[in-house]
């Protein structure tokens, strides 16, 4: 087979509901780097920093608290923004410090009992995995890995028969997983979940701002995400989502004067919607760069943005498959905007410094955090598409891997 | 007796080690507002308001794990900084969230049995007594509340006594309350506490940044802090100090692939230095602006700034004191920046209000948030002084309280 030129492909690309223009207008950083690591972070657009440093600015200008009494709107709207995002409501949203402080207070909120058991993925994030051993010893806890169907996402056939053999107490597996671009049949599994009564915890971390997330579609209790990836927030924000019936079943491991209202010297209650979960204490600055982000992906539409994003990693993936040297590592039948590949004779580290150096961001996968999964290798370079990259980035990688890759 | 004029006593302020025009000049906000609201969030300096809003742009043109590589030098100076500040070894600091959170990660990590006894003051922060009772209630322990000396401070006889009778877990205590003025005996705590092998977890959010602390000398295991108040940091940063000997006795109550090392599938090993209380995902630009706060303090010299914060309370105090419809609640036999009153006639809360529109930022302390404390009102003004204030800004507080204050 001859390798298609770079360009061909990428030719196929067809306008769709985004402006794309306008949107790399909008992110400064487009101008100055291809930026295909929007799984570690995205570069913000700019509405998303002007929210943070004009608040931080407003903060030294009057006052941190004063600032904040005069942001109460955007401060408020965050969680309007961010429940409308994902098709909840904004009693059932919580603003927390990240991805996996969300799920934190969402899995040790969970009242394990000895015997009980908790399925997982193969591909589950190495945190998640690590709280899970954590729980196990301190509980009694068993930790049970889901095998992959065929295409390598979480088999629903396996899950199905796990769940009538009882005593699952939890399933916390994630939606999109960090190193082999799948997507997990998130909504199958809630289906299942909900017809037997067990809980689902999502790790929704690299999925929302991506695809298009409903928890109402997808049926899950719990769901974590970041703001720093696809949803193009500020570092050091996430939010969690809890369904509103659940919330008073899930005491957080922590509690505050926020989270918790002290009734008399030795009482205190817990507060009904899902700030429970938060602390007072916060990045406020963030919280409203969030806010606006989820504003952001709303308003350009989050069926729009899976398109784009999907489009583009299935483009990129077809050219590097093609390129001779490159191994494409992705598996599932349903992928995402993650593309993960290797080539011969190249260290993938050493591929991500050449790389950078030619201004195209990429990351590398670390099989040490992926100890579940029998197909993981050690090390993998992940180019992962956003909806603002355009075919020409994705070209300028796959000229620069074509160069890199042994040749006949 | 006849109260001074403003100014009379302001009069007395003389030259300290610290330049103050140089510091007003650096800080924003003192051009625009009396800031008296310092144990609320304290108005930043240019250099850390700068040191984060440059490394937010550093992210947004580059991307957020490409600026992280870029700013390594500046986020492990941060444990340098922090660690020097305090007279901690830089093994000991975990950058966390917020005080609240700092302090979660090493009250939460205490290995409770049931029967244990937890000892705390009158003057405790809620959050830290809620957290009290949560545990109490799962683990059987028992939280028994120190009586006060004569001067308003935790009793020392008290404490001595309570430590002799045993079972005691943990003394855990604030520094400095946030709402009576006064600092705690820390380093005769610490001395008892060391005495009797008993664990002395430390609340330092109120008084680093104002008073000289060092962990050396007050003897604490943990000391938790926050960024915001004294120490003129971001909001949403704060650390936790955890002394080394004691830190493989303490397993955080959450785990991720920062703090423990996947070893196995189903086997995890902690870090060994403070860094097990982190997150690896974390607010970075934060993380840069706490480091650039505590140098910025470490170079005025803390105890420089102890002496001009606690200069001009006292002054304060004793000008409103001096106002006749004005009742100075402050207590304790040490005092610092903090100063609470209330005016005759007038609600705090309306005090408040009035003296924000003549831009002058104070704050109402709230006796629900107090309920151990027997000498709490509903509700005072707080005043609370940074090194940066003016004698001239404590007169325009004074004159509007004057004013403000019923007549004969």
């Amino acid at each position: 087979m001859t390798a298609p030129e770079t360009g061909e492909i990428m030719a196929m690309a067809a306008g769709d509901g985004i402006d794309i223009e306008k949107v790399r207008l909008d992110t400064p950083g487009c101008a100055s780097v291809a930026h295909l690591n929007n799984a570690g972070a995205a570069l913000p657009p700019a509405p998303v920093l002007d929210a943070v440093t004009e608040h931080l600015r407003l903060e030294a200008r009057t006052g941190g608290y004063e600032a904040n009494d005069l942001a109460r709107e955007l401060t408020e709207g965050f969680y309007d923004a961010v429940a409308g995002l994902v098709g909840a409501h904004r009693d059932e949203i919580a603003y927390v410090e990240n991805a996996t402080r969300a799920w934190d207070m969402a899995f040790y909120a969970v009242p394990f009992a000895a015997g009980d058991r908790i399925l997982t993925t193969t591909s589950e994030y190495a945190s998640n995995a690590i709280a899970f051993h954590q729980v196990a010893k301190a509980r009694g806890v068993s930790v049970e890995v889901l095998p992959d169907d065929g295409d390598g996402q979480l088999s629903l056939d396996a899950l199905a028969a796990e769940l009538a053999r009882g005593r699952v107490r939890l399933v916390a597996i994630n939606h999109v997983p960090t190193h082999n671009g799948l997507v997990n049949p998130a909504a199958e599994v809630g289906r299942l979940c909900r017809e037997t009564g067990v809980l689902f915890l999502l790790d929704a971390c690299q999925s929302v701002g991506q695809l298009a997330v409903d928890v109402g579609e997808i049926g899950c209790d719990m769901l974590s995400t970041t703001g720093r990836k696809f949803l193009r927030g500020p570092r050091g924000t996430g939010f969690l989502y809890v369904r509103r019936d659940l919330l008073r079943e899930l005491e957080p491991p922590f509690l505050d004067l926020h989270s918790a209202v002290w009734t008399a010297p030795d009482r205190y209650e817990i507060r009904d919607d899902a700030r429970r979960f938060e602390t007072w204490e916060r990045y406020v600055a963030g919280q409203i760069g969030l806010g606006v982000a989820a504003g952001y992906a709303a308003a350009l539409g989050v069926r729009a943005i899976e398109e784009r994003v999907t489009g583009l990693a299935a483009r990129l993936r077809e050219e590097l498959a093609a390129t001779p040297g490159v191994t494409v590592l992705d598996r599932g039948a349903r992928r995402c905007g993650i593309v993960t590949f290797t080539v011969a004779g190249r260290e993938s580290a050493e591929m991500k410094g050449v790389l950078r150096e030619r201004g195209i961001n990429v990351s590398v996968t670390d099989h040490t955090h992926q100890r579940l999964d029998p197909n993981a290798v050690p090390a993998a370079v992940r180019a992962s598409a956003h909806y603002y990259n355009t075919d020409e980035e994705l070209g300028l990688l796959v000229s620069a891997v074509r160069e890199l890759a042994p040749r006949r």
